[in-house]
């Protein structure tokens, strides 16, 4: 198990570096009075609407935690309550940092452009850190827990049931946090500008504005917390799923090889984690003072010690033997379960081509080309510089319909290029070394969550950082540079959605492998008779596939309608604020912001409870529906074919959703820098009407979209472990 | 063969009944002579418009001819031509109606609204009943010689190829008019929309605006030509299918009683078009002067009618023996084939479900039952009258931005009912009567076609109408009258849209099947070494569900894109034609209508070229590709993945695009109707932008998404025969 601890440490590490970085972070002076006392309203009202958030989160949390108890027992309820409470940690502290960093670098940019990136980067990465830590803590802890302490096979049903419970509490509370924060931010950003600058004709970020401070909430739970939700959610599901399939298909090898092969993607986490602290450290504005630049140093640095890192950690998991087969190396006395596979089974495994560690190794060299490409791809989509969005902005000259038109164009064509990776991965990994390779790939991408994260969180600090000068009244060129840090942290913002969704399409094909296999596990508790028909010619294989592909579509449209009914109380809001308190509009009265951010709070909670319980609630209604009017085989099919369809539709309105709200985004950037008439112009008019298109689809249903494909996938698993723990007592 | 000549007669009946009405539409008066003059330039665009259309598509066409005889031979050939020159001539003459028809509607219409209705509601049933008839005629023909003077059997593969390449030439054009027409409308409002109302702050449909002739050619080329084109082709696609799978799954039953069977589509086909005559003479007006009401009178009739007819001629074709087991029903001395049944295709006959006729009425009932379902579904989301639109048209109160968000959650949302409706359809028909269940409730579905295409193609008549009379400056409630009865246009050509989709949805099913069952019939001349496995755990049906899944979206980005920069051509020539001319805002001179239109024309023809390739080429590609980096069997395994992921997400990005958009336009027509503030408020204004966002989503991308589907379905279909054509040569 010497394994497990070095990734012990290493998340052990990662926390320590968040702790210290963390004091750094807020040594930095904080600004003045004013400034204070903005930061002091946005802290308030985040932690105020974290609190309850969290609370109707635990409501929730505990009906699941008692059905999964009286259904799987209180191991696996340990487990998804691990999974809960962390991916909440993640996201209360990395927000906890983030409404403190955002005053310290409006401070810290009025001196240097530099100061204020180190400062908003340093904060970014420690939330960066704190979510791959966090994750590869709490695997890495209950692998040992399970394996050493209680002393289970690696491969027990217990330790493959607890590493999904975990995965699923993560899960769970991401799309909460994503889904709550999403239409948080977005409900105060569009019912802020809708009053503010359309109707009142002030400037965002105005402080005569009741909403700006919900605005300025609003990205640090959304963009801050929920993320950081959402990333822990992915990285514990995809290094999990990468255990769980070893323990799955590598069924002909011995224990001691099957514990230390298990614990390598813990592993490659570990070295990554270390190797994304390095990068941080790199982050540093060249000669030509290009920001995007000076993030990729500390990016590039990251991959490339990956490298080394990965193939010294998979050298000395093998022992050094790196060109010979995989199941070659144990000791084949000591088969697990050898007397108990099925034909199909056996039929899977022969079926397997021969694994190395070489062949791991380069699987996982794909995974970190994958993240290049695809943060290349979502610059190139939604960065200032690049065709995608001169031409959105182009299209603003001709009116508002033009706009969006365009934007629309470019949201559905930002999908080819991602696509294509994730298709030439697949095929890559899958030559090289079967599912496992395509694991790995995608454990490798996630690997770099830390940096990735990073970057990230980077965003919101910044963006709040504007809003603070402004409302302040620093000076200009506190905003300029403010501006330049926010407009980078839009197409990093993109980034992560896009890799998180990436990963997203990775997976799937080791969730569903890790679906049949337990299918086929289950078999006989499940009382099933027959084979179970995953062949596209069974029409329920194609019902199950529409169904999955329009989760993901119904989700979208609540979660839109939903930013617009709660955006819509704001408006109501600050019109009666205005309204009864003249004062306000003529500066001599402070606006009731407190006011606004809770109705806020409650709209975002209301609203984001029925679409979290979509994907919660979906396979099991098709399940028992179909098996039902069908038969429980169709049923099983059904809800397997429904699981690739939520990935196949989900990937492209993800993707669609996030870069073409990024693109829409920096369109508006863009016109305002000077082009195209620059602000005020009919044509700047026309780009913030795309840019407020795309706040709702780029912050609130895009990014919601990979927990909710996730959480339909382990509810599925989930499923069928507790229908076999029923039809066998 | 008597059944077969029934058909004949039916499609000839169809095709009388055009000739006298279109006499009858002709014979009414045209109007004054600025009216006549109007429309002549209207007619004049147009006929250049599909002339130079057509000229291009026939060079594509006489290369893919080239292509099919070397490879497949003269017969398939021939097929090939028919089908492409019949799906023209269904355009053509529906267009060269719906030209002349314009015009006596405006004049009728100064009369009475019955009188408009009837006139516009007659010219749209010709187009209607000629998409029926052309292409029951041109199935029934083909059928007719090849069976009975060719002496082929029934399930011959020459049959079954010239049917497939049948509907290939149909749909091949099809793709082209839809994409092509659809550019063309689009560019020609957007752009007359831009200068107009926008920059020059003139009325639409004003005559001094350049491009106001190009705006009213579009609607006859791309709504009534494209639509035409597009029906046909679905026509033909699913009542040919649907022989298809009767010749390729019903290999137990002799000769006499196969043909018989084979030939009930056609006669389902034949009655549904009597009906649907019937039914177009019940289009009036009641006390209510309800107009959707009126045309409701004209579907029902038809769909109540079709209840017993479908009866009757299943009655017959099966002797009476409604409740027997087809199977038993020839005599089994005559087994066709049965020597050479693969084990798998005995497997698969044996896990057919006993069908019976009473079993693929019922199948027939579900069809019709979808029809009227989708239809509802559709006025629902698109009508004035509900929820959808009156919330669009809410949002835009709080400007272009929340308009913008409010149509998008609508357009998404629409997805779900429709799917619903799809997946319950295939389980109930799948459960009755197997695959073969599915395809006779598509052949239902499709046989009303004649009188949902006459709903539809109403549409552009009442359109052109209402530009008429504003230009030729009629009285106020002229426009009134040809308001309302466009206002319902909008809601039938949304019709049209979903209920093409939904039927690809039901034919993919049974188009998936008939690419398996060719996979298996070419085994040996493919040189397949072992099964093609289409099991959702091979990662190639992963890659070749998300290789489709993307064709729609980048199909959709293309075809925004070219109507982006179509406009973009139609703006720069009406500024510089009114900077050359002054005379023309003045009134004192006429503009060069033709020029406009000239440049439309260009720009819609180079625009087409390229997306129109995409599905055509793509299987193609994917095979190959994939054969050479795997190996044969995974290249059909991935296209197969492909022609499943391509419909899967194909049917969300249609419905959510036509739905979306007609609900756009209808939010529009309903503030003009004097809601929130009524024309020339901020309101109309946000809900401008909306029906330009919505165009080229409901009128170019999303109802080409149809054939685009079908296309990439019969390609692979060609594929398998080519590359086995070619394996033997």
């Amino acid at each position: 198990m010497t394994i497990v601890y070095f990734a012990i440490v290493c998340g052990l590490i990662a926390v320590a570096y968040g702790f210290i970085t963390s004091q750094q972070v807020l040594r930095a002076p904080a600004g003045n009075a004013k400034m204070q006392d903005i930061a002091a309203a946005i802290q308030e009202g985040a932690k105020a609407y974290l609190t309850r958030q969290y609370t109707a989160i635990a409501v929730v949390g505990a009906v699941v935690g008692v059905v999964l108890f009286l259904t799987l027992g209180i191991i696996p309820t340990i487990g998804f309550l691990i999974g809960a409470v962390l991916s909440g940690v993640a996201g209360f502290v990395g927000m906890n940092i983030s409404v403190r960093a955002n005053v310290r670098t409006a401070e810290a940019a009025r001196g240097s452009l530099q100061g204020g990136l180190t400062l908003a980067f340093r904060s970014g990465a420690i939330t960066g850190m704190l979510v791959a830590g966090l994750g590869l803590l709490s695997i890495a802890v209950l692998f040992w827990y399970l394996v050493e302490v209680a002393q289970h096979a690696p491969n027990d049903r217990l330790v493959v049931l607890t590493l999904s419970t975990l995965a699923f509490g993560a899960s769970l509370i991401s799309i909460f946090a994503r889904l709550g924060g999403g239409i948080f931010t977005k409900a105060a950003d569009v019912g802020a500008d809708l009053v503010g600058k359309v109707e009142a004709g002030i400037p965002e970020d105005d402080p005569r504005n009741p909403a700006v401070i919900a605005d300025n909430v609003g990205d640090n739970v959304g963009d801050c917390a929920g993320m950081a939700a959402d990333l822990f959610e992915t990285y514990v599901v995809t290094l999990g799923l990468t255990m769980v399939t070893i323990a799955l298909l590598m069924r002909g090898i011995d224990a001691a090889l099957l514990t230390k092969l298990m614990a390598l993607p813990l592993l490659v986490g570990g070295v990554c984690i270390i190797t994304s602290i390095i990068g941080t450290y790199m982050v540093r504005l060249g000669a030509n003072q290009s920001i995007m630049g000076a993030l990729y140093k500390g990016f590039w640095t990251t991959v490339i010690l990956a490298v080394p890192a990965i193939y010294g950690v998979t050298h000395y998991t093998l022992g050094g033997r790196m060109q010979d087969s995989i199941a070659s190396l144990g000791e084949p006395s000591a088969l697990l379960d050898g007397s108990t596979l099925s034909a199909d089974a056996l039929a899977a495994a022969a079926a397997m081509p021969t694994v190395t560690g070489m062949g791991l190794f380069w699987c996982m060299m794909i995974g970190l080309v994958v993240t290049g490409l695809l943060v290349w791809i979502t610059e190139y989509y939604t960065g200032t510089n690049f065709r995608p969005v001169k031409s959105i902005a182009k299209a603003s000259v001709t009116g508002h319909g033009t706009n969006v038109i365009q934007g629309l164009a470019i949201s559905l064509e930002s999908t080819a290029l991602p696509t294509l990776v994730i298709v030439v991965a697949v095929i890559a990994t899958y030559q090289i070394a079967g599912i496992l390779g395509v694991a790995f790939a995608a454990t490798s991408l996630l690997a770099l969550a830390g940096m990735v994260v990073a970057l990230d969180a980077y965003g919101p600090v910044t963006d709040n950082a504007g809003g603070i000068a402004e409302m302040a009244g620093l000076e200009d060129e506190v905003r300029h540079k403010t501006d330049a840090l926010d407009a980078v942290g839009n197409t990093t913002k993109a980034v992560t959605k896009g890799y998180a969704i990436g990963s997203a399409a990775l997976a799937a094909l080791v969730l569903f492998g890790a679906y049949t296999t337990d299918l086929d596990h289950y078999h006989d508790a499940l009382g099933l008779t027959g084979p179970v028909n995953f062949s596209l010619s069974n029409p329920y294989i194609i019902v199950g596939l529409l169904l999955g592909a329009l989760l993901p579509y119904l989700f979208g449209a609540f979660g839109m309608t939903a930013v617009g009914r709660a955006a819509g109380s704001v408006v109501e809001d600050v019109r009666a604020q205005f309204r009864d308190n003249p004062g306000i509009m003529a500066g001599t009265s402070r606006p009731n912001y407190a006011r606004t951010v809770d109705i806020v709070t409650k709209a975002a909670i209301r609203e984001m409870i029925i679409p979290s319980l979509l994907p919660v609630l979906s396979p099991i209604l098709v399940y028992f529906l179909i098996a039902a009017v069908a038969d429980k085989e169709q049923g099983f099919a059904t809800v397997g074919a429904m699981l690739l369809g939520v990935i196949v539709s989900g990937l492209f309105v993800a993707i669609s959703m996030t870069s073409g709200g990024g693109a829409w985004d920096n369109a508006k950037k863009y016109i305002e820098d000077g082009n195209y008439g620059g602000k005020g112009s009919d044509a700047h008019k026309a780009a913030v009407t795309g840019d407020t298109v795309g706040d709702p689809y780029k912050d609130t249903a895009g990014p919601a979209v990979n927990p909710m494909i996730k959480i339909t996938n382990i509810v599925a698993l989930l499923l069928l472990a507790a229908l076999a723990a029923g039809g066998t007592h």
